[in-house]
């Protein structure tokens, strides 16, 4: 059948999922951790459910751990524990691979090693993907085997597949939204509360919303590797987390959030990317979005993810982005989609296949308004100053107000919001301004997001 | 291979998508409307980027009409019209019947004539799906064809799929949502320029988003036939739309939408079924959403489906539900899903096939807040006197107010909101009033959803 063969090669797979007779689905799992124990939990739970739906019991082989003896928050059989990765990745009854261990290594390298000797690989690993997934998939290609990673972004929210598989028809120009629940509580906190970043990050630690150290999370790199998964998902290319435009909420200031809602904004973590003349811009940034739209109001851990296509015109996706059972619910679609033999034929897949199908452009470099909150002498004329000098670097202001320091009586608060500029150009009339003293100090400097 | 025969049992499909090598996927359409003229030219213009995807050319092979000569929006060569259905559905080269002609026959002769003979349908007539859906998914099984029909529930938004698929492993508690947009729409304009319903559909029906007869819309059977379908992928129960519980918005009185404004909802026709205690409750009906809720900012002609699930937790999808672009979405991307071969295993066809998994309760029966809007008699004490009589019937009431009605001195407005009672409680109450002379005329009744 050649046609078959071509749909087949295409989508990058062509290994059909064959078990033998009245066996069970044997997954091997590498981690258990929270996300491991929850898939876990919920594969025992859903015992009744799942085997009619994927035709045969599905069963956890064994489970690479590191500590035999760590207790844990489900009981496994102690027989399916091990330290050694060669008895999840060499057992030739196990059918999937599902790794929720996290990290770069030596996660990557499990993965290649599952692949090569031809099972399929299920992650929830965004670095591995975001940083590794041109390379797993071509090797995966290869061998004939499925790689899936719906869990790896917006966690319980369904994307991946939706973008592979729903919109496959369409063209997709812009994706965006808050894929990181940490930094969107964080936000909404210091919102509602008038925290400051620190405060709010301390509580988020208190109720078990961000890591002892949430770096990643505050620093945007988490985010970062979720959008260069969607980035390659909808225009084919990769562009790894650590080279994107990358600005984390570490910077906001509880002033910054009461200017945004005194001009009609909420602040959020904004993970974009679009395509605009041919070329594909992407980041991730505190951005200023307006109040009335749909990304405005997803507030506390929820994610939420908006794709605009041309022909089903925008979308978009809510709900749970992280979490041991949404990570678990993604887990097993993926391990239903593997067993029964669905393949995804996508732009993605070409992408990392056959080569970039788009060019990459810097975020600075694609125009947008700007809010810009700076620290100025306080002398007679210093807003229109200030707009003076912006509009000499080409950068024109919308609105302009000033307030008095409280702890002042020499300077001033300027709050600016510019028309449509590149960063690069606020960024270079804000250090010429700086240098002739015209700006003691910037406070922040934040993209403004169109509304849809 | 026993466990593949079990699962693509279970799938309810076990024949392969095959084609003679290198030759088109040829589609018979039924139907060149708004809808079937705008998949022609999505179809069209998405060749380059179908054909790799799909793995062979993607072609428009028949097309079903009533008349040869009618001008159409888009060109198509006249050779490929029929008025003959036996042209479409007895054509060995037809791989795909895709049934747009709308109306419940004699598109269901059609669908099952099709499948008869061996071709995968896919649909996007909710009527059909609806009424019928327990009976064509039953031949599909058993002639080893595939029906999707995913561009028949809120159109462009993928809910079918991601329900099928990407929520698999979840148990669903309650599926809500806004499925119709033009009453959406309606009622949008209703609540923010003061007008009627009937003045609101009027402009509706200039600007395109109202049929001439909008009975079906505004009477709520449209968005009862979805919720019929999401219901049976959901609960795998077919409770027939003509059968549901449903309240149109033809009803509701601008008065309403002040009422709710003050009250601090906004009104929306909810398509929702929810599953308490092993029974499934499903209805159409205008209902007082709380204003900070999701589904209260979804406004104009939007679509919104929200999923409560106990892995994933709750979600939503938003997007357009209506309209040749996205229904064409739709309709390619379950198409493709055909093509590839991609075998859907769900409840829902496990309870078309196999039997109700669920009993099925009357909405009335399922307790809520109400909101009542009633005249009485303009006599001291009447707040009291209305409260007293709904709690002699079990109705107990949290909120009570009245107003003088500008065109009488002897009768005046009163609002109730009332605690958790069964809409029957309501209605037995209120109308043993009104015999008693107690409430003149009942103006309106409206359930009022829970916050999510």
């Amino acid at each position: 059948m050649l046609a078959e063969r071509v749909a087949a090669d295409e989508a990058g797979y062509t290994r059909p999922f064959v078990r033998d007779p009245g066996r069970a689905l044997n997954i091997g799992l590498l981690g258990m951790g929270v996300v491991g124990t929850g898939l876990i939990q919920a594969l025992h739970a859903k015992t009744a459910l799942l085997q009619p739906r994927v035709g045969c019991p599905v069963r956890v082989k064994s489970v690479l751990v590191r500590d035999l003896d760590k207790p844990r928050g489900f009981q496994v059989a102690r027989g399916l524990l091990t330290t050694r990765p060669e008895d999840v990745l060499n057992d030739p009854e196990v059918d999937i691979v599902v790794e929720v261990m996290g990290g770069e290594h030596p996660a990557l390298e499990y993965i290649l090693a599952a692949i090569e000797v031809g099972k399929h690989v299920v992650t929830a690993n965004k670095e591995v993907v975001a940083r590794h997934g041109r390379e797993i998939l071509a090797r995966a290609h290869h061998h004939g085997v499925q790689v899936r990673f719906e869990a790896s972004v917006a966690g319980g929210v369904p994307i991946v597949a939706p973008l592979l598989r729903d919109l496959a028809a369409n063209e997709i120009t812009s994706i965006r939204g808050i894929v990181n629940g940490t930094t969107n509580y964080i936000l909404s906190r210091m919102a509602q509360q008038g925290l400051e970043c620190g405060e709010a990050l301390a509580e988020a630690q208190r109720l078990g919303y961000a890591e002892a150290d949430p770096a990643k999370d505050v620093g945007g790199m988490d985010a970062a590797c979720k959008l260069s998964i969607l980035c390659a998902l909808v225009f084919g290319v990769w562009t790894k987390d650590l080279e994107m435009h990358r600005q984390g909420i570490n910077g906001l200031a509880r002033r910054d959030l009461e200017c945004a809602r005194e001009l009609g904004y909420a602040v959020k973590l904004m993970a974009s990317a679009k395509k605009v003349g041919g070329v594909v811009y992407s980041g991730v940034y505190p951005a200023f979005v307006p109040e009335g739209s749909a990304i405005a109001q997803v507030d506390g851990v929820l994610n939420a993810v908006e794709v605009e296509t041309d022909l089903a015109g925008p979308l978009l996706f809510t709900g749970q982005g992280a979490g041991p059972s949404p990570t678990a619910s993604a887990l097993i679609a993926d391990i239903m989609d593997v067993a029964l033999g669905t393949k995804l034929s996508t732009k993605a897949m070409r992408g990392a296949l056959h080569g970039e199908a788009a060019k990459v452009g810097r975020m600075a470099d694609l125009e947008a308004e700007h809010y810009l909150r700076l620290v100025v002498a306080d002398r007679p004329q210093r807003l229109t100053e200030v707009r003076r000098r912006l509009s000499d670097h080409g950068v024109e202001s919308s609105f302009a107000m000033f307030r008095e320091l409280p702890q002042s009586d020499s300077k001033v608060e300027v709050v600016v919001m510019t028309r449509r500029a590149k960063l690069a150009s606020v960024q270079q009339a804000l250090s010429a301004m700086q240098k002739a003293g015209a700006v003691l100090e910037v406070g922040n400097v934040c993209r403004v997001e169109e509304a849809r």
